[in-house]
């Protein structure tokens, strides 16, 4: 059996590794169009901030030990540049000679990754417009930042390397604008959750231009400016172009591969494309969606790695089908971090799926013990079965693991009542007796047995015309000295533990909206009411997401 | 409807509160013994420890503030001398007073707690012996420290408040001994386990004395001398007595409720008890074990507060069944965190289980990037199903996380085959593309399939016997310098990457068994040596485990 693999990195040294390990006796030939293997590339921004200083983390294999363990043919400098699907052979050129070879196949697995996307902009050709993707993309960044003594920068494009950039250029010593064309950073993060990071961003002084449609580049003396929308520009030493991926599907679309509308590789449950004999994995090919069941492209690092070992598993005879991605995603934003895992509310709404979204915030550990911080979280679920179909999380600390938690509780189909009884690790230094998560599911479990019904501040224009009209009530019941501090226009007062004794006051004709700081005090006060015939709803996520949506 | 709970920490306050959420108009008492309700008991050793140094930080909820939020009419210092189930009236006996009320119920909650265990030794009786389970435990012990100025201290029990003490004395300045009757501490560990933690608190100066049992306690000079086995004496200027906690159950013994051989009250999966009025809660129930549908006693903060919950659910209506306890839990330790979620291998081989297990060894985080550290993972599978039973972790960062996750894997019944699939958060700082708990999942799926066979340390006696006669060759794979470093005896040595270069060396009538560091580079030369007809198992563990086992 002879495999070839097009892609060292990720996937397709994965493949290669575990195709050894299956078969000590087949032929395994890996090509790789750059210089490097199965080298770091999560941890690129990292050398350009300097977290990490030596080169050789970075590329921790080497052809050479590659060869050495695993046996594997390792040709780098060699780009796969024709695919022959009749004969089984692939056209190699080597990038220094520009001379070709051809090699046969028994199997084919193309793991060509994505490439960044470049807008057609003008001025884009200067030099010191840089987009990052492989080692020595890295390293050109790093060098010139040290030789031509980079004072400030702009980054195009709020995603994971953006933000990864953003960061690591900033403790460089660099200041830095982050410009976005749409209305929000972090595409996995709904717009109200995406605020938090925004508010963030702004507090620590980094120079956020959201709604920025970038016109063109030019020079203005020794600077490259950046104009924008409205003919306004910013002025840098360097750009970062991070606007997003596209699958590098070119050669398989060349051999009449089957690739979706954006251009990722179709693979069958099986990993295998549209030709029996060639396989597709990695940051290229379209996946499942893991909760809506949709098609989807979805490039991660993890699933990446996992196809590579499947696909290796069914060249060598197996069955195993991957199925599906959930786009379990987290990133490192200075203190902060962010996850995400399963569908977002955007997503949601746009298949029609019968869904709500609860905010909760909640201490990362028992809060008498130091050190606690708090996270905020949004849940989507299943409004009839409960079942939970993606969560956002943002915090300081903790957030990682109950990111997986939930991803983990996602993957088993689980719903808000399996949430409420998982059994996670508690003391004091850890979590709380009530994790965060455990709070997810009392919270949701609360909505749907109709113990609280929700309102969100996004649709609270209606509410606030029946207040002005007199129909209904705005209610906060937090703490005088935090009704004093700021509130909601047409509010009224009343502290929770006077509510009992002033329930009276209150007109049960008209309707109820109660907001406290996060949430669980006001559903306390609803609780209350209800009971005492008042119609009443609880606004999700309380005044402390006011004040982030009005920031 | 009237409730009447008896005991007000964790199930007890947790069930007060949900009740009045649900119930509006119910009347509800809590009684509780002690001065103080729903106070931070977890969060006690560090007080002691100076962690913590407000008062107030450990008794967050006052009978007042309670009686405001949710009028509660909460009776401390009060404790319930009997039940009168035919009348369903208690009894209440004022702490102070002495003088007793009577008070009728609909329902009554039972939510008392454990004790510790008090062995009967000699000279037991002396001012500078404690055990710690309430806050005024924790001020006297703190007090008494301060003004005696204590330089030593002896704990006996090497169990969770054991060890935590034992920091929180070590961090206030004190020199600690721990002692513990058996051959290991910390009983969800097995012994293998265990020995890692042995080997940590040695190398920070723990004196730790194992298989010491204690014949008395006697005064020597200023200090207190504990005497153990052999005669042996320890002296120190107080003892934590911490040898383990039981039901405190004997007002529901008298009252005729059925409780265990042990003590622990029986109660149905909606937790009442065998007096239909009547439910029980917390640490003095017997709960069915999750993985093993046995019935146990596993006293936890989480399912007691969710027990709570259940129980005031299913008094307003619900019908609601608690599923049982894992028993998952954690420790830090100094710098260390032990976590263990589902059943260990002596539970498992009690039961007669057809399980296996594992030992990975994996980094907390990729270790291109600054900060990893590596953790250490049992895991225990059904060797049919691949069902996971059990985890044990030790390690310095990220195990929480882990442990959580294979927490809610074991809820959700997930396999081995899940875990490997399961999508966790992957950024360089957080995990690696693939996590730990992939990495379990892929190596017990190895097991399981075939592709390669264990041997454990535990067994290996017959192993080295094989070697000596002849009949097998222990094989050493990792590198010369690690091998000359230290080996097992009757190696052979030969280092992974020259093994296919050198295998015609090793007799293929010979049984191999294979080991490296951790047991990765291991099951890589036994996929190798499998496939050129040889007869090997990888032993589980690797170097590592060896020399902790003899250490």
């Amino acid at each position: 059996m002879k495999i070839v693999i097009i892609g060292g990195v990720a996937g397709g040294a994965s493949a290669a590794a575990r195709l050894r390990r299956l078969n000590e006796h087949a032929e395994i030939i890996m090509y790789e169009r750059g210089s490097y293997i199965s080298y770091a590339n999560c941890g690129l921004p990292y050398f350009i901030g300097g977290k990490i200083t030596d080169k050789n983390k970075l590329t921790l294999q080497t052809p050479e030990s590659f060869q050495d363990r695993f046996r594997v043919d390792v040709r780098i400098n060699q780009e796969v540049i024709e695919i022959n699907r009749q004969k089984r052979t692939v056209i190699a050129r080597d990038i220094s000679s520009g001379s070709t070879t051809e090699e046969n196949y028994d199997k084919l697995i193309l793991s060509p990754g994505a490439e960044p996307v470049i807008p057609t902009i003008p001025g884009l050709n200067d030099e010191r417009i840089f987009t990052l993707r492989t080692i020595p993309d890295t390293y050109r960044i790093h060098e010139y930042i040290q030789k031509h003594n980079v004072k400030s920068a702009v980054v195009i494009g709020g995603g994971y390397i953006g933000l990864e950039m953003l960061e690591n250029l900033k403790n460089a010593g660099i200041e830095v604008t982050l410009m976005q064309r749409s209305q929000q950073i972090l595409r996995m993060l709904d717009f109200d959750m995406a605020s938090e990071v925004h508010q963030y961003l702004r507090d620590i002084d980094v120079n956020l231009i959201l709604n920025a449609a970038i016109n063109g580049f030019s020079s203005i003396g020794e600077s490259l400016a950046v104009e924008y929308n409205d003919g306004s520009t910013v002025k840098a030493d360097i750009v970062l172009l991070s606007i997003g991926v596209r699958p590098d599907s070119q050669l398989a679309k060349d051999a009449g591969l089957k690739v979706n509308i954006k251009g990722a590789i179709e693979v069958d449950p099986y990993l295998r494309t549209s030709d029996e004999h060639i396989y597709a994995i990695g940051d290229a090919i379209e996946v499942n969606n893991f909760v809506t069941n949709e098609p989807s492209h979805i490039p991660l690092a993890g699933p990446a790695n996992k196809q590579g070992r499947i696909v290796a598993d069914n060249i060598m005879g197996a069955n195993t089908q991957f199925k599906g991605t959930q786009g379990t995603s987290i990133l490192k934003l200075f203190d902060m971090t962010i996850a995400a895992t399963g569908i977002n509310e955007k997503a949601a709404t746009g298949l029609n799926y019968h869904y709500d979204a609860i905010h909760t915030f909640s201490p990362s550990h028992a809060t008498y013990y130091p050190g606690a911080t708090f996270m905020s979280i949004k849940t989507l679920f299943d409004k009839e079965s409960g079942r939970i179909l993606g969560a956002q999380l943002i915090g300081f600390t903790g957030v990682d693991k109950r990111c997986d938690v939930l991803a983990t509780a996602i993957r088993a189909n689980m719903t808000a009542y399996d949430l409420a009884e998982l059994e996670l690790s508690y003391a004091p230094p850890f979590s709380s007796a009530k994790d965060p998560v455990n709070m997810i599911g009392f919270a949701i479990e609360n909505i749907l047995t109709n113990k609280v019904y929700q309102q969100h501040w996004a649709d609270i224009d209606n509410v606030i015309e029946k207040v002005q009209q007199g129909q209904a009530i705005l209610l906060d019941v937090r703490t005088p000295s935090e009704f004093e501090r700021g509130h909601v226009d047409n509010s009224l007062h009343m502290p929770l533990d006077n509510l009992r004794s002033h329930i009276n006051e209150l007109n049960s004709s008209k309707e109820i909206y109660v907001y406290c700081h996060s949430g669980q005090r006001s559903y306390i006060a609803c609780r209350i009411l209800m009971q005492h015939g008042y119609s009443c709803y609880n606004i999700s996520g309380g005044y402390r997401l006011y004040q982030i949506l009005s920031y």
